[in-house]
C-alpha cells in the first residue's frame, strides 16, 4: 500500500486532533476519532509515537486568563497567587502549556504572535512609567519560569511553602511591574 | 519481519544517541551511526519522526556552568549578565536545555535530581538568611523563565534592550537572593 509520507501523516493527525479537541474537549475525543478524521489508521497514530495526552498538549490553544482585578501595586502578588493556586488545583497551567505548545508547534510564528498578544499586551496596558513594554515582557518571563520550573522539576521547598513563594516571588514580580525609581 | 515494538525501538534509538553524542559530540555522529548502534534501520529512525538535532536535545546531559565569582550583592546582575551573553552568542542555554530534557526525558527522576543538584544546591551554599533553599529554588525558576521565554518567544523589546534586561531582571533576581528584610 502506498500511504502518505510520515511527515504528511503527522501533520494530518495534528490538524485532526486540534479540530476535535477544540470542538469536543479532551475527554470526548478518542485516538480512533482522530485517526478517522485524519484518514489514517489508529495503528499508524500509535506508530507515530504520541499519546492522546501528548496530542492534546501539542494542539491545545493558548488561552491566557484575564488579569486579576486588583490595583497595580498588588498585581505582582495577585499574579503569583493565581499561578500557585492553579498549580495546587492540578490545573493545566496556561503559561507552561504555551511554552510546550511553542516548542512543538507546527506553526511557531502564529503561536508566538498569540503568546505576545495574549500575555504581554494586557500587561503593557496597565504598567506605568518608562520601558513598560520591556517590563511587561520580563514579568511574563518570570511567571513562565515559575510555572514551568515548579511543574517540571517539582521544586521541593517551593511546593512545601506556597505562602513563601507568594511572598518572595510576588515581591520580585512587583519590582518588575514597578520599574526602577527615577 | 518481526521487529521490536515502536516503543522499544524508540528507547533503543535514544540510548544509542545518548552514548554516541556523549562520546563523539553532535557533528561526528550520523543518524546512520545511531541506527546501527540501536540495531534498527535508518528508515525506522526517520519514521519515528525525530531529527538528529532533536535526538541531541533529547539526550544531552545537564551541565550547569559554575556560579560567577562575584560578591553575593552582585550575584543577581552577574547571573542575568551571563545568561543574556550566552543567548546573544547563540549558545545553547543550559537552563533552557535542562527544561527541554526534563520534558522529554526517558528518565525524568534522574534528570530532576541532576537539575536540583546542579542548579539549586550551589545557590543554597552562597545564599544567606532564612529560607535560603526556597529562595535558591525561586532564583532558578526566574532564570529559567528568562532563558526559555527569550528563546522560545523571542521577546522583541527584551532582545532589543539587553542592558534593560540586565538592569531590571538582575534587580529582581537580586531581591530573591537577598530575601525580605527582617
Amino acid at each position: 500500500m502506498t500511504g502518505p509520507a510520515p511527515g504528511g501523516s503527522r501533520k494530518a493527525m495534528l490538524d485532526a486532533a486540534r479540530e476535535l479537541f477544540a470542538a469536543h474537549g479532551f475527554d470526548q475525543v478518542t485516538i480512533r476519532d482522530i485517526a478517522a478524521r485524519a484518514g489514517i489508521s489508529p495503528a499508524l497514530v500509535m506508530k507515530l509515537g504520541v499519546s492522546k495526552r501528548e496530542l492534546f498538549l501539542l494542539t491545545a490553544t493558548i488561552a491566557p486568563p484575564p488579569l486579576p482585578e486588583v490595583p497595580l501595586e498588588r498585581l505582582g502578588a495577585a499574579l503569583v497567587d493565581e499561578l500557585v493556586a492553579r498549580l495546587q488545583r492540578g490545573e493545566i497551567e496556561h503559561l507552561g502549556r504555551a511554552h510546550m505548545l511553542r516548542m512543538t508547534a507546527p506553526d511557531p510564528t502564529e503561536v508566538r504572535a498569540r503568546f505576545l498578544g495574549g500575555y504581554v499586551e494586557p500587561l503593557v496596558r496597565v504598567i506605568e512609567g518608562p520601558q513598560a513594554r520591556l517590563r511587561a515582557e520580563l514579568v511574563v518571563a518570570a511567571l513562565s519560569g515559575l510555572a514551568t520550573t515548579l511543574r517540571l522539576f517539582e521544586l521541593p521547598t517551593a511546593i512545601a511553602s506556597p505562602d513563601g513563594v507568594r511572598a518572595e516571588y510576588g515581591r520580585a514580580v512587583q519590582l518588575l511591574l514597578d520599574g526602577r525609581p527615577g
